[in-house]
Parts: structure tokens; sequence; C-alpha cells
């Protein structure tokens, strides 16, 4: 088996030494963070076996859908339409990336004051280490923050399918307008490259099965409001993540299969942590695979992370799309609509997000917000200040923090988020 | 004389212990830097005096203004097309500042990580020391990099009259029909603003003046490419900075009159530095006044700065708009195509940036080009690096800094600069 992926691996051009060590990272930090765990959900499982396979069974799955004629699409963020990709037999798979790698040749192309997560996406290419990035037939950049929408540039040079698409900075017609000309775009873009035709039917069943997914996660999300809480932050971020790389009808058939096992749990009163455990909301940046460093953090301080409003967590899935139009156009509408609702910092004014915030505290009956920045993001860092405030106004004590991928800040961390929990409790 | 600005500026809002404490500075920064450089030409003696009342006698002409029904509008970028204002009566002034002020009050409204320009802003603000923000019916900010655009958000509260616009990222179809919706949105503001309503011909005529001011620095940019350099990068910086703050029929006529003795001292091969002088082109982030720091570094270090690919230089002055539209529609639209070509790095792609910069080196018979990144800056400190590689396809040395408003790098930037000056020689 494992020597099918490595002939696998090697087609696709990966580095074997370099991608043999960073499996070997992968694997021992998955054992230390998450198997070390206790009071896991029995389906936990299912997440534990994809995480092994993340770059096997998986990256098989992709070669075999490619081998039927279907394409890969590789994203960076979430305004990218799994949907339309769907709609015309390709699969979108997330590349945000969550580690560093090859960091000397990436400081060669991107400034040192660049975020963890841009140039760990570079140091995935760059290391040559990424199967889903080197499967991918095409990539879409998008016009987010300036890191990313200049870092693209660059990009373009190292991958030779890179896509790019306009988004707007505010919330206007005018900005809507634009998301759905780039939404109609990207739809050529994406049936020229498959060859296949979008219609009426394949955009409602891909509708239909994005918006299962999403509601999965929030069947998921919602269970994680009881006390004592039933499953962790780290395996709720865990599912979170994988979102973006499994097989989505998989994923939300097991997510469902956690969730009947959860509402046992709630019943039984049986929590991941004790009851009255205290209750933290993660806010901010998006916390990709293998980024695991604040709720591991947090969740060996004596709290519980019951909740993320991140791209990878609620801000990403809450709204479903409207897959009642009865003409592709009204779809693409629809569609639009939808995406359109994303509260990403770097739209402005986004006021939206302060009152999400707020209200994911109180749903989520958070005794305080951790606002989660990655160094050298200024959207996020910039509007953790009024994010701060607006949750003192309701009295919620908020935590801004402010790093990377690196370990060297960890003990600085775990004694701020510690003073914290302390506060709380 | 002295008595009657202080009475203003107290009118103003001024904190005036710390605007005679910033005043104090400036002062003896310019005379350090300014009045100490050898073989100046006369002319620059109007700059001087410009200087030594940039907070006095020009503020009390705006006051005048607006007491003569005239209003005045501040702008932190040159997407803000001053033609609009001038043809309906106001008058705008570049508010883009160079110095940091009321730094602990700022980081509690700004992240640390913030560039200088940004915070420097907001410090003229909180501090109550820049006249220009205090007398100005209308602040305009503008969706350029992540930072000032999430910046304004927080300024929004701080200034009451703050009117934001939108700009596109990309240089599109669709990207200059949002330019020019928002220069068509900016005008009515304008036109509310001051009771008067623009026409064909106060456009035209407004086009005319401005024109004539970037003419004026268009020759004085030209007689830089002699050798010995008629003139220092200093002084061609202050003439830049001086063109966001100036009367600009008094500007036009001062300039071309100092590009009269630049002729004479051509004719005479006399220079502000002597003939063969290492020659730098600076490109990059705009310097605003009083940044001076680094062509004070640069030009104690052996070598001429003989021009400004920024902002305040280039970037921001080098085309016309045509004024031979015969509708008032017509003549928006060559401001639109005016404006629409500036190459600043906030747009992706930007490839005309780096054709600009090869140019300009070549143009200018620039030895090297020092790329001046503001830290934090995102656009810039990205585009620094396909900026380097273009000039090294031509053989042109770069040299990259990142610096900020602040002394402390000051040993360090003029080691580094005199390195690289000597490997010029
Ligand atoms: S945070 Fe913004 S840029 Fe990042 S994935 Fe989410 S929507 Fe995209
Ligand atoms: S974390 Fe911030 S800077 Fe990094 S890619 Fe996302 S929005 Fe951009
Ligand atoms: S560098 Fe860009 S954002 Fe700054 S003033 Fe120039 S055009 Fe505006
Ligand atoms: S220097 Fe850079 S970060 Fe600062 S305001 Fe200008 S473009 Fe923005």
């Amino acid at each position: 088996m494992t020597e099918d992926y490595r002939s696998m691996w090697t087609d696709l051009g990966l580095d074997l030494d370099a991608h043999d060590a960073l499996l070997g990272v992968l694997g021992s930090a998955y054992k230390d963070i998450y198997l070390a765990q206790k009071n896991r959900p029995e389906g936990m499982g299912y997440f534990d076996f994809v995480m092994s396979e993340v770059h096997g069974l998986r990256i098989k799955e992709l070669m075999d859908e490619k081998a039927a004629g279907g394409k890969i699409i590789g994203s960076y963020c979430v305004f990218v339409p799994e949907e339309i990709a769907l709609a015309a037999n390709a699969t979108l798979v997330g590349l945000c990336s969550g580690a560093d790698f090859a960091m000397e040749e990436v400081e060669q192309l991107l400034p040192r004051n660049t975020c963890a997560l841009i140039k760990s996406a570079f140091g995935f290419k760059l290391g040559k280490v990424c199967p889903y990035l080197e499967s991918a037939d095409m990539i879409v950049g998008e016009n987010t923050c300036d890191g990313k929408k200049k870092a693209y540039e660059s990009l373009g040079h190292l991958v030779n399918n890179l896509y790019v698409m306009d988004l707007p900075q505010m919330k206007t017609d005018n900005g809507k307008a634009l998301l759905k000309k780039e939404y109609l775009r990207f739809k050529e873009a994406v049936e020229a490259l498959t060859g296949v035709s979008i219609t009426k039917e394949s955009l409602k069943s891909a509708i239909g099965v994005v918006n299962a997914k999403r509601a999965a996660i929030h069947r998921l999300s919602s269970l994680r409001k009881a006390d004592p809480a039933p499953i962790s932050g780290l395996d709720g971020l865990l599912a979170n993540q994988v979102f973006f790389y499994d097989n989505p009808a998989r994923f939300t058939a097991s997510v469902h299969k956690i969730c009947d096992e959860l509402e046992a749990r709630i019943q039984d009163r049986k929590g991941a942590f004790p009851e009255k455990t205290p209750r933290i909301l993660v806010a901010g940046c998006p916390q990709a695979v293998p980024n695991w460093k604040l709720p591991m953090i947090v969740e060996t301080s004596g709290a519980v992370i019951v909740g993320e409003e991140s791209c990878v967590g609620e801000r990403g899935t809450r709204h479903l799309t409207d897959d009642t139009g009865s003409t592709l156009d009204e779809m693409m509408d629809a569609l639009v609509d939808r995406y359109f609702q994303v509260d990403c910092a770097i739209f402005t004014p986004n006021e939206q997000r302060l009152l999400h915030i707020r209200e994911m505290a109180a749903a989520y009956k958070a005794d305080g917000v951790i606002h989660y920045g990655l160094q050298f993001c200024q959207p996020y860092l910039m509007e953790s200040i009024p994010v701060e405030k607006a949750l003192e106004e309701k009295g919620i004590p908020c935590l801004r923090i402010e790093t990377d991928y690196g370990m060297e800040d960890m003990g600085q961390l775990k004694t701020r988020v510690e003073a914290f929990v302390e506060q709380l409790g």
C-alpha cells in the first residue's frame, strides 16, 4: 500500500525525502496533540483515519477522479465557490497550509514580514511536499489581503495553472456586481478546464452537496453549545479542517455519525472536559492543517474551545445557499448572495463580523474570546482592536494574541492564556 | 505675526504645547538637514520660506479661503483627484504624515505592526498637532492597502467628516468602471460640500492648473538628469513634498524660477555635488514631510539622488490629464484615464511599475536603485523583490531597505548605504 503511494508521490513530482520528513512531523504531532486527548468521541476515529491517509488514500482518490476525467482545483480562500467546481465535474480542495516549510527558499521570494499562512503556501510548493498542490489542474488565487494578492504574482511563476479571482473590498452594489462577474468568469474557466458545461441541474445538485456538508457542520457546532462540551475544541477544529479535503458526501455522513454520538453524550452529561470548564470562543485568522497550536495551548490550560469564528469554522460555513432557483442564472445569483455574506476582515467596513462574534459568544455560552491573529496579517490584527472593544461593551473578556507557526513563543503564549483562563474561572 | 498664528491654532483646536514641540523638532531637523547642504540653488529659498511657514502662513491662507466660502479637503493618497476639488472651489491638501507622534495613544488604536505612515496620520490627529487636518472640511480616505483601508474604520471615529473612496485592485475594465463611478460619487460629495456645481469650464480650468504644476515638476525632474546634478535629492524631494501643500499657481511659478536657475547651473557645469558622484534612484513608498531620513543618509554617503519613483515623486506626477474634452463627461473620463495609470503597488499585477523603474533608472542615468520600503507595508515590500529582479536583469544594482520613522536604525542603514554606494563607484 505505502509503496503504491510512494510511486504516486514520485509521479506527482514530490520530493520524497522532504515529504517523508513532513509526514513524520505531522504524524508525531497528531499523536501528541490529538491521540493524547482524553474522553474523545469514538466517531473521531474516522478523522484519525482521514488524517493518517491525508496524503495517501485521499490523494489516490483524487488521482482516480482525474483518471476518470475529473479535474482537481486547489484554492486558498473560502470565496472560491466549491459548488461551481462540483457542478462541472471538478473537485475543490483547500490548500491553505498550516506549517512552516522550506523557509529559507520562501524568504527569497517573500518578505520576512509576511504572514505564516502565505509563507507556508509557498513553502509547500517550493519544498515539493504537497500532493494536493501537485495534483491540482488549476490553482485559484484571489485578491483578498495585500499579502495574498501580491504573493500570487510570484506564485504565478512557480505554478503554471494559476487563476486569479478579483474580489471587492466593500459590500456595496458595485462590490456584489464584481463578485457576480467574477463567479461567472470562474464558471467559464472551470467549464473550459473540465470540458463540462454547468447546467441548472448540476448546479442545483452541487449546491445540495455543499449545503449538506455545511448543515452537518452546523449540527456539530450546535452540539458544542452543551456544558459539558461533548467534544474538544481540537476535535471541533479538525472537523472544520477536514471539511476542505474530504470527499463531501463521506464527510457529511461521518460528521452526522459523530453528532449522533455527541447527542447521546449530552444526554449522559458526558463531556470531553468536566462541566463548568471555562469556555473559549476563538475568533480570527484561519487555522489550517496542521496548525493546532492555539487549541493545544488553550485545552491544556484548563479551558475548552467551543467554537471558531474563522474561515476554517463558522465564518466559512454558516450560510447555506438557496437552491430553489429555477434557472441557472438564479442559482448563480443565489451563490453570489451566499458568499457575499462572508465577513472576512478584508472588507471595509465589516461591522457584521463584530456582531457575529458577539452572537457566537452568546450562543456558545463562551466565558471569553481569544482573538487569534497571525503576525503581519493586517486585516485581522487591525480588526482585533474593534473586536475587543465590541466584546468589552458586552462584558465579555477578550485576549488578543498575535503569533506564527513557530514554537518559540509557546511558553509565553501559554502563560498569557493561563492567566486569561484564570480570570474567567 | 506669531501671536496671530497662536490664536489661529487655538481656534483650530490644536494642542499648543505639543504643537510647539513639533515645530521645534521640525525646525531644527530642517536646519540640520536642509540648510546645512552646500551648493544649493538660490531658488530653494522659496521652499525654505514655505517650510518655515508650513503651519503658519499657509494655514492662514486656507483659513482665509474658508472665510471666503471655500472648503478644504484633506487626502492621504494621490488617487484623490485635486482637479475635482479645485473645480468646486475647494483646496486639496495632502495629509500623508512623515513623523512619529503620540505613539502610545496610536498603539491603542492600531496594531504595533502598522506602517509608520498610517501611525503618523493617527498620531497627528490624536496629538492635535496638524492644522491641515483640523482645518479640513472633509477628509478623504481610500481603499488602497489593507493597513489604510482598515485604519480608516477607526479614523472615522476620530474625525467627523471622513469620506471613503473605494478603489479597484486590478487594472481591468471593471476596475476602471469602479474608478469612474467613485470619481463621479466624489464629485457629487464635493459639490454638496461646497455648494458649487462643477462645470465643463471649471473642470477644464482645474485640469489646467494641476497639469501646470505637474509640468513644472517634470521640468525640474528633467534637469536632474544632468551630471553634475544641479540640485540635491533632498531638495528635489522637498519640491515634490511641497507640491501637496502649496498654492498651486505660486508653486508652479516658483518651481519654474528654480528651473531657470538650474538651467544656468547646468550650462556652467555647476552641481549640488561634483561630477561623477554616484547617482541613485529611490523607488518605493511615499516619503512625506518631514521624512527626510533616506535622502539624508544617501547624500551624506557620497551619492546623489536623481529621482523618486514614488507617489511623492514621479509615480504621482508623471501623467498629465487631457483637457481637450468638449463635455464634462469627457473630462471626467480623461481624469479617470489619467489616474488609472498610477502604478501603485496595491494593484495586481503591476508590471508597469517594474518597467517604469527601469525607464527611470535609464533616463536619470542612475548607477543604482534603492528600494525604500516602510516596515509592515505589504504591497511595496512584496513588490520590492520583483523590482530587484527586474533591475538585476538590466545589470542595475538594487538595495532593498525596510525602515520606519525612528532613528534607531540610522547607523545600520548608513553602513548598508555606504557599502552600496562604494560598489557603484
Ligand atoms: S480569512 Fe478572508 S482571505 Fe482568508 S480564507 Fe477567509 S475569506 Fe479568504
Ligand atoms: S492570515 Fe491574514 S495576511 Fe495571512 S493570508 Fe489570511 S488574511 Fe492574508
Ligand atoms: S502609494 Fe498607493 S496608496 Fe500610497 S499614496 Fe500612492 S497610490 Fe495612494
Ligand atoms: S506605506 Fe504601504 S502600508 Fe503604509 S499607507 Fe502606504 S501603501 Fe499602505
